[in-house]
């Protein structure tokens, strides 16, 4: 590592990295993780390859905090606000920049950081609610050709509001584990194993802030509920969902589990990559429309490691949405719902135009089969098979970057298990 | 009150009630109240027209208890597991029958003891999910109807699987609150308040243990899942979720509001009352399958209070539905889906086949109005109108009572609350 390299554009951090580093300063995300000597869940932020213990620096009154980070969760954090939150992420900005009043003396960081590699990840909230958008024109009109055949057509409500199931919250786990292949029902009046497993590449928006029951939340102020994203992987079953999915939408295709990444990149430190929606035609209804509807730039990739190979299979970008994450929080709540803070919104899958930036592996095939660089196949996945989403936007300088959100499908359980 | 009647069949309680009383000593639902002279959130349960505080009876050490009842939720409680839930009643019934020695004396009694009309009924479950299914056969083709005009037909998975979508836990409220209007897309292009909202009568069966990730819960096994039953009152707006349905599910439609009953009557109390399911044809696939699948005989009724009439508008029973609990809970899991404590299946809409057997406005009205008996019309829900679930099963010498599960529809908010 070059010293010349280390320097970002507007921080000298105390632990050295690259300006290709995805945690540099710019970033100070948001996680909990085992802090390997206590064995206890506390909230952290990481810096390059370092996990910073929160908890840690609230005890010695590094960070005014009020007992809200050891804890195995981000929510108590999070119900402080948002002048908290900016007062931690600067308050940490400082400690780890050098030639600073402030600045973290070696020892102090030794005591403070783990490596990452020592840090096992844990689930960064309390998630108490789950809801999924479909807001990706290109993947609703992917979908709508798999259940309705070629001539599929968008559902004619698509333009005109982000559509959302709200699907199961108990069933998310942190990024690093193993996804059971489900059993169901398939098809009419057959059992078995999904022979269609897929993945779905989202952005989870993590809510920060709570509405009244009954009191929507005005577009104008969305962006004050919304404390940060991650990345998400919404599993899904093809064949079960095409059988359950008419009349009441997705729910045992789905609800079996999803993944996200344990990183929670906040919505501050993503301003810099804020992107115009593209034109929304018809322009919506009143309550929906705002001239500074916004999504982000993030670079979005899925790799699939298959034992024998792994390689990226698809590209895609955040910006690509039709619905802003603000327009999904607003029309959530437009007729009285409440959120509560640690609730996540997943975006719905990211595809974009190209054959090579659909979200998930049904789009990307087409049906067919994708071909892998070693020549192996893959309509859906098989057993033993990793999928990995990554995701990062590129600063002058500096990379905002997502981590990974990562899981790898294991084998159904034997029949016996079942009846 | 004549003495001669208040004795029931097992109990001579030391509240004297009547055989007609909704809760006599063989009920002892659980539920959640404001304790009037400390004020504060205490678990509680209710014999005839008295609330009974758990909390001072685990003072007393008059029941056994590790900080369970001084709670503002049932959950802790419910975590104890079944041979907690049964000593707990067992426990209740002997302090409350004369002629025991460990009947509570008068003085106790007025300790213990208050009147329901002074007690502010609470939330009884910290909720973390909320899933609603479609059971009902009748309920179900009615329903088809609404979507696909007058020769719709059934949904051809509806006889191979409960039918279900997730709906939303936070906006669940206790019986006695207002329920605005929503406003929101009523059809393409169009906002305003809803023109048709509607009740569904329905049971919310009560999670009462929890199974991991991943691991279903087999039919056999279900019924130690289920803690109790409450009336669930799922208020939809008809012309949101004909606009918003196709292709991912109920969403603004369903998740404004949905209204509890207090009480939650225990799976041991209505044991009694288990009903043989309707045939199923085809006959379910082996993990629905059972000869001992049951639901349970429960009268029930709605009544509409229009501010100047108030009469019962429809009669249905809990024995009509298709599928049973059990199966409802072990198809939610069948692909690995984690139930956690305090959850709630709705049962779907309970329509039974006579004309005034529906189980919401929408069905007894067929698109037309009904005619209340002083002249009043109704075709769906006006502002003001107040909708009352009512259960109870009858046993030999007494019932058991679900109490009251009622709620009224206040106006719209003014437009300048959403844009
Ligand atoms: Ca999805
Ligand atoms: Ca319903
Ligand atoms: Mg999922
Ligand atoms: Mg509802
Ligand atoms: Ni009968």
């Amino acid at each position: 590592m070059e010293t010349t390299k280390q320097l970002t554009l507007r921080f000298a951090s105390i632990i050295p990295y690259e300006e290709s580093d995805p945690f540099p300063l710019e970033n100070i995300p948001f996680g909990v993780f085992v802090n390997p000597n206590e064995q206890e869940a506390h909230c952290c932020t990481r810096v390059s390859s370092f996990v910073i213990d929160l908890a840690l620096l609230e005890n010695d009154r590094l960070i005014e905090a009020d007992n809200v980070f050891r804890i195995s969760s981000l929510n108590r954090f999070i119900s402080k606000g948002k002048d908290y939150w900016l007062y931690v992420r600067k308050t940490l900005q400082q400690l780890l920049t050098r030639d600073n009043p402030n600045s973290l003396t070696p020892e102090q960081l030794a005591k403070y950081a783990f490596n990452s590699s020592d840090a096992k990840m844990h689930l960064p909230l309390k998630i108490g609610h789950f809801t999924d958008f479909s807001s990706s024109k290109n993947h609703a009109q992917n979908i709508a050709v798999m259940f309705k055949g070629k001539d599929g057509s968008l559902h004619n409500n698509f333009v005109h509001m982000p559509i959302a199931y709200h699907s199961r919250a108990s069933s998310i786990v942190v990024s690093g584990g193993q996804i059971r292949r489900p059993k169901g029902q398939l098809r009419m009046g057959e059992w078995g194993a999904t022979d269609k497993l897929d993945f779905e590449l989202e952005i989870g928006t993590i809510i920060g802030n709570a509405n009244k029951l009954g009191h929507p939340v005005k577009l104008q102020q969305a962006e004050d509920y919304i404390f940060g994203y991650t990345l998400l992987n919404d599993w899904s079953s093809r064949d079960i969902l095409l059988w359950e999915n008419v009349p009441l939408g997705p729910f045992n295709s789905k609800n079996f589990c999803t993944t996200i990444s344990p990183w929670i990149i906040t919505a501050i430190a993503l301003s810099p990559f804020k992107h115009p929606l593209p034109p929304q035609d018809p322009q919506p209804l009143p309550y929906l429309h705002s001239p500074s509807n916004f999504t982000y730039h993030i670079d979005l990739s899925v790799s699939l490691s298959t034992g024998k190979t792994e390689q990226t299979i698809l590209t895609s970008n955040f910006k690509n949405m039709y619905w802003s994450p603000t327009q999904q929080l607003t029309h959530h709540t437009v007729t009285g719902c409440n959120l509560q803070i640690g609730d996540i919104l997943g975006s719905g899958t990211v595809s974009g135009k190209g054959p090579r930036e659909c979200g998930s592996l049904f789009e990307l095939s087409g049906g067919e089969s994708i071909v892998l660089e070693n020549g192996e196949e893959r309509k859906f996945l098989h057993d033993g098979d990793i999928v990995t989403l990554r995701g990062q936007c590129k600063g002058e300088g500096y990379v905002i970057g997502f981590g990974e959100c990562t899981g790898t499908v294991i084998p159904a359980l034997d029949n016996s298990e079942y009846y």
